[in-house]
Parts: structure tokens; C-alpha cells; sequence
């Protein structure tokens, strides 16, 4: 049994080990192209903050300790083909291109950071953030910076804005809808991170398309948009990002609506033998069961654990995601699962929301920080859809989890509202924040 | 319709609360034997710590306030005989006693502190913590003292030790039993706990029974125990507390085999228009489906609640309770929900305990704090029992909630591991510690 995997990160990395453990007898070998395997990705805004101190504490197992695993790590090794017929794929390596025999693969290739046409240029100091050598490449640019403008406002753009500015920088975030933060949450709340943002001296723009680049002597030096002149040194584009789905495409896989690969529960593609797993995927959100694409490190690592337990021979399903999402803007914690109301909305769903404005503990105890709380409930069903949390106590927003774990169940209001959740003076109201807020939809669902 | 409460703090005042606004035309009373009503007695410690300015600030609602709903409210008006068939109560009040008419009742008389034997001293300096003028009483006894014994290591006397070592006096806690804790948490837990008293100078004594005080000057100057006498000049007893249900056996009401108020799930006894809620009554356990005497500050309000609104003519139900408990003790957060391995053992389960140590957030990002976790599963179901936490960055403890929400609906070990967590590295590892725990459990119990 050989297993190869295509993609050394969350999801591959995963894969390898859980087939590894699972069917010790099988060969297993992951090609990466790049020079990093096993990393958090999500950590890279904050190595160029400072609250991560090195490139390399992002990586979690070096390829010495997966070889030590019995796992075969080729890095600077891309897949450039793939025979599903003959099962075997090209791979272009430092030392050549050749052709490697699988009995199962696993494309593991994840997503690219979107460039468009205006960001596509020689030019010094314009980047993406995606991946380690990507990190390395703003931190070289960003020494003698000065003035960084960011294009887009997801997580990317947002927890970036937040670290460049804790390095003294001056950042200018601009953003072609309406308000910052995309769909991350509804836009009551992305109100509340525009002012957090600009509250750190962020110059946020919204409304405003680029259109294109100016550079001098070689390096980027300003962004030309719709309303005018934006001066900058340095360049960073998170627009979004596109799953990497070439190889599959080859394969003759199937593609889903979102334009991931489509896989079954068990990290099955369309074609015999051949499985995907991580950012490249698209999966079933339990709350709508659509096939939504969502891209986020649990999810692909998990995936790439049920494909690798699948592939060695065992039997894993992946259960689907709820749309959990969170992230960190200087002194704020925003967090959302499920769905807003504006998500609702689009989907056509009868959904009710209520806002709940309280603090992470006891009011009478001393720091207690405002937490802010929307539920969002199905009228009929009497289902929660979805909540999102903006605590000024950053820590206070991993409370999502509690939402979370009720819609993993598609659970109800008022269930939610009957639950036992602790309570001490430190840690809470004596009716927690979730407790109020179901409490209150409830009553605006009847 | 005239509605009788008697006792006005969390079960008394959240029931009146409710039935004057489900029934604005009925006469609610409140007779409140003390000065305070409806404040938060869980916050009692620490306002001896400075965490809370002052005693007033502990009070939810005054009576100006709650006349003002239109709900009358005697303070110092004790209710001292009760006639069911008659539907009166005889109240002693400032003015003297009286006979009031009743058409629904509560008895929301709550729980006094224990007082052994030898507790029952006229020598100043020794006390309880139940109640505000108990509160008033220790600060007044603090000044000028030095060294504080406090007998007992349940919640209260775990968060005295911290508040009164935060007001600099020397304290040493006495333990009847083999550790501190009790039955909060799995007894590795409760080693923890006394390790954290300790680093912070708290004086721990372990197995060791109390059997009698030394006086000098009208004041305690010891107490006298089977291993030696243990200096102090003040003493709080915290070794449990007791149902106040002299007034629900005047009326005949059903008492459980836990000695507290037997109540159905609308907060019924068994005597026709007497209803109890709060401390003094015993719920189900929605982990063991068994009738339990938990009182806490939570559980108390939803009781209150649920009678209100019965006493007023709707239709509430109290949902159970899942033994959900949460403290804080210097520098930690501890926690607990469902059933520990002892608890389980206890109960005769066929149980398994898995414990994990982590960070609350990627052990690569800036301050991740340890956390432990242990679940425990039950074998053949496979169904979560209960989880404990210990958090050296407290407010992580929270995270309990979660598993409360999925005790809640008696879920699966499997499940919880399946859930979409929110994960990025200020908040979370990619896998959260109770994903981890889970998985590890889930293994072990197969």
C-alpha cells in the first residue's frame, strides 16, 4: 500500500500521520513544494507583530520527525500531473521530474491568496500572506517601511492590521464593500471592529476600489483607487483566497458549486482512489446542510485526519463544520458560528436576531469588560442559527464554543436558555451573557 | 390572587420578579427576614478582597426599586407559622406578628451555614459567611487581626483563603478530610488546589478535626484540634450548609432523602399552593437522572423564575441541573460540570477518566497559560459524564460551559469531539484542549 499526499501542511501533514498510525505497514510519502511542512499558518500575522518570536515556532513537526515517524517528506517536490488511470503522478523536484506510483493520493494542495490583475507586477513591497516564505518576504520589506496599506478586511487583513501597527507602522486598510470585515459577522458588529481598528490610529477606508499601482525607482509607492491616491511603501493584498484545485481538475474530479473540490464524508473525491482534504475542500455546514467553503485550520486538519485514517484502510466521516470563525483586533475578541442575520437572511430563512450588551463577569467585580452578544433563531423551528460575540475581554470570546457545541446538535433557543453554565463572581452573571440572550430570542421567536 | 414570598434574595426576588410581570393584577409580598434583599451572595468574599468596593454594590435591586414594580417588599419581617389549610402565615415583624393570607406561597427560605457544636460560642471572633451582615460582621472582626483560621475548604472557604491572604492577615485552613475540596473536583485536582493555597503562603492542614475554640478576653485566640492547638484570632466556619425547611415541614410538605424541599419540576411541593425554590430544594441531576442538593447562585434564580410564573398561572419548568461548579483561588480558574471519576465510582458507573495538559491558546503565540483538563466517559454508552478544569489563566475556565451545553443533552464522548470549535492561536490551539480531551477519551473508552 503506498499513500502519497500531495501538500505537506494542515491537512496533508495530518493525513500522513493518522495514515501512518493506522496502517504502519503502509508507505506513505508527501510531496511539498514549498520549504516548510506542518505549520500554523494562522500564526503568521503574529510573527511579524512580535507576540510569535520566530518563523520556525510556527512549524509543529519538522520532516526529520516525520521521517522518524516512517513518513517520507520530499520538500521543493511539486506535483505538476497525475495519471488517475495509471495511478501515478509527476512530480518536479530540485533533482528533476519523475513519476511516482500511489495506490491511494491525496491532494492536500489548499488555497492560493488572490492577486488580481492590478497586484500582479515585479514590483518590490507588494505582497500576499499565505504562507511562511510569504511572511519572510514582508518582514525583509517591511525594514525601513513605513507606511503599509492593506487591501481587504477578512481575517487576514484585519489580524495584519492590528500586528504591523503594534511594529510602529502607519496602516491604511481599504475596503471595496461598504463596511470592514466582509461576511465574518453582521454588520452592527464589523461597525464595532472598524472603531476598534481606527481607535489604534488604522486610516480604514471603505467604498473604495483599487484600480492599480504606482511605483518609483522599482518599489511599490502608492495605490491608485477610484478616490484617489493611497501613498505606501508596502503592499499587502487579502482579498481572499482560491482554492488550488489544478491537480484535481487533471484527475477529472469533481469541482462543487463553491468551486472546492466536492468530497464525500470520507474525504472521497469523484475519482476512485483519490481524496482531498483541507482548504481546498468544500464540506456540509450542519446548520443549512448546503456545501459551503470555508477554509480554516480545524477543518482541514481534521479532514486530513479522516482521510488519512480512510486511505489506510479505516473509516472516518467528517462531520460537517457549523461556521465557526474567530479572530483577535488589537483589544477586541469578535467570534461568530452559525449564521448572522444577514446570512439568514440571504438563504431565505425566517430569522429573528436579538442583541444582548453585557460584561464577561459580575458588573460588581472588579474588570468587568463589555461583551457584546447576537443570537440569531429560526421562527417555527425555534432552532438557534447562529451567535457572534465581541468581547472587550479578549479571552471571553472562546465562549462561542457553547454555541457551537448546540448547533453541532441543531439545537434549540430554548434549550440553550435551560443550560447550567457556571457562574462565579470572576467568570460570569449569575444568568451568563448566553443565558440572557437566548433568554431574550426566545421570547422574540414565540 | 395575592402571592406570599417568603425570603427575598435570589429564588425569593427572581419569583416575584416574574409573577408580578406574567400577572400585573396580582398581589405579590415579599417578607424578608433580613435587612438585604435580592444581592448577589456569592459575591460576599470579595468584597472582604477588595475585588468588589462595597456590600451595596452586591444588591441587584432595592426594595424602592422592586415597590416600584409594584411588589411589596417587609424587610426584618420573619415568617415564623405557617397554616396550609388556612392558607396563612404568621409573620413577626418590627410592629410585631401577624396573620397575612396567602393564595400561592414560595418558600424560598435558602440554607444557613453550619455551625458544629463547637462553633456556638458568644466569644467574639468567630463566624460565617452566608449572608451580608455576616460579611459586615467578618470585616469589623478583620480589624486589628492577624491571623485567620478558616475550618473547611469548600468554595467558600477556598475563596476566603485567597481574599483575606489579598488583605495581608496569615491564614491557615483546616481540613477534616484527606485533601482540600471536598467532592468539587477528582481528588489530583484537589492537590493542585492546595498547591496554589500553599505557593500563595496559606497555612493547609489536611485530616485534622476540630473539637473545640480557646478563649481569651472574650475573644476566640484558637482552636483546639486532635493534632494541637492552631493559633488565631479570628475563625470562619465554612464546613457546609444546611436547608432552611422548618417552614416546609410546618406545612407538611415532602422532603427529599437529601434533606432539602422535594419538589416537581414546577417548583410544586406537595402541599396544594405551596411551591419552594432556590437553595433550600433539591433538583435532578440531568447526568444520573437522581435528585440532588446543589445550591448555587444560578439554579436558585432559575428556580424562582419557573415558580413565579406558576404561582402567577403559566407554565414553567425547571430543566434539571448538570452539577455544574466554578471557583476561582489566586492565580487559578477551577471548574467542574457532571459527574468526576469519584462521583461516577460512586454512583456504581462503569466510568473512564482521561486527563490532558495544554495551553489555553498555541503554545507559539505570547502568555499561553497552562490548562488541565479531565473528562470522564462512561463505558458501553459512551456517553460524557463530566469534565474538570484547572485554568492558570482563570478566565479560560469558562470553557467548562461547554461541556455543560453538551451534558446538557447527555451527548456523546464522539460528538464532542466532532464539534467546530472556534480556533485561531491567541484563543486556541488548532485542536482546543477539550477537542484533544476528547479524542483521548473517546479512545479510551472503546
Amino acid at each position: 500500500m503506498r499513500i502519497v499526499v500531495v501538500g505537506g501542511v494542515a491537512a496533508g501533514m495530518s493525513a500522513a500521520s493518522r495514515a501512518k498510525r493506522f496502517d504502519p505497514g503502509a508507505e506513505v510519502v508527501v510531496f511539498e513544494r514549498g520549504e516548510y511542512i506542518s505549520y500554523g499558518a494562522c500564526g503568521l500575522p503574529y510573527v511579524l507583530g512580535g507576540a510569535v518570536d520566530d518563523w520556525d515556532d510556527l512549524v509543529a513537526r519538522t520532516p526529520e520527525q516525520m521521517r522518524g515517524r516512517g513518513i517520507g517528506v520530499r520538500l521543493r517536490h511539486e506535483v505538476t500531473g497525475l495519471d488517475a488511470q495509471a495511478r501515478t503522478v509527476t512530480v518536479s523536484g530540485p533533482s528533476g521530474v519523475c513519476t511516482e506510483p500511489y495506490d491511494r493520493l491525496l491532494i492536500a494542495t489548499g488555497v492560493s491568496a488572490i492577486r488580481p490583475d492590478w497586484a500582479r507586477t515585479d514590483a518590490a513591497g507588494v505582497h500576499v500572506l499565505r504562507e511562511i516564505p510569504d511572511g519572510q518576504a514582508i518582514a525583509r520589506s517591511l525594514e525601513g517601511a513605513r507606511r503599509v496599506c492593506i487591501v481587504g478586511t477578512g481575517y487576514i487583513g484585519l489580524e495584519l492590521a492590528e500586528n504591523l501597527c503594534r511594529q510602529g507602522l502607519s496602516v491604511v486598510m481599504l475596503e471595496r464593500g461598504d463596511e470592514v470585515g466582509g461576511n465574518i459577522v453582521d454588520v452592527e458588529y464589523r461597525r464595532r471592529i472598524r472603531a476598534e481598528l481606527e481607535a489604534h490610529g488604522v486610516d480604514v477606508r471603505c467604498g473604495v476600489t483599487v484600480e492599480g499601482l504606482t511605483v518609483r525607482e522599482g518599489r511599490v509607492s502608492g495605490v491608485q483607487t477610484d478616490t484617489g491616491l493611497v501613498r505606501a511603501d508596502t503592499v499587502i493584498v487579502a482579498v481572499g483566497v482560491r482554492p488550488n484545485v489544478e491537480l484535481l481538475k487533471a484527475a477529472g474530479a469533481r469541482l462543487g458549486k463553491t468551486g472546492a473540490a466536492a468530497v464525500n464524508v470520507r474525504q472521497e473525491t469523484s475519482v476512485p482512489g483519490i481524496y482531498a482534504a483541507g482548504d481546498n475542500c468544500e464540506t456540509v455546514h450542519r446548520v443549512t446542510r448546503r456545501k459551503v467553503h470555508i477554509p480554516l485550520g480545524l477543518t482541514a486538519n481534521r479532514m486530513g485526519r479522516v482521510a488519512g485514517v480512510n486511505m489506510a484502510g479505516g473509516d472516518a466521516t467528517f462531520p460537517g463544520v457549523v461556521g465557526t470563525g474567530i479572530f483577535k483586533v488589537f483589544g477586541l475578541g469578535v467570534a461568530r458560528t452559525g449564521l448572522g442575520q444577514a446570512d439568514a437572511e440571504r438563504l431565505g430563512l425566517d430569522a429573528v436576531s436579538v442583541d444582548v450588551e453585557s460584561t464577561d463577569h459580575a458588573s460588581y467585580y472588579a474588570g468587568a469588560a463589555p461583551i457584546h452578544v447576537r443570537l440569531t433563531g429560526e421562527r417555527g423551528s425555534g432552532r438557534l442559527l447562529g451567535g457572534q460575540l465581541i468581547c472587550s475581554n479578549p479571552q471571553s470570546v472562546k465562549r462561542v464554543d457553547v454555541l457551537a457545541a448546540h448547533l453541532h446538535g441543531r439545537g434549540k433557543v430554548e434549550d440553550l436558555f435551560q443550560m447550567d453554565l457556571a457562574y462565579a463572581p470572576p467568570f460570569s452573571g449569575v444568568w451568563d451573557v448566553l443565558l440572557v440572550a437566548a433568554d431574550r430570542l426566545q421570547r422574540a421567536l414565540r
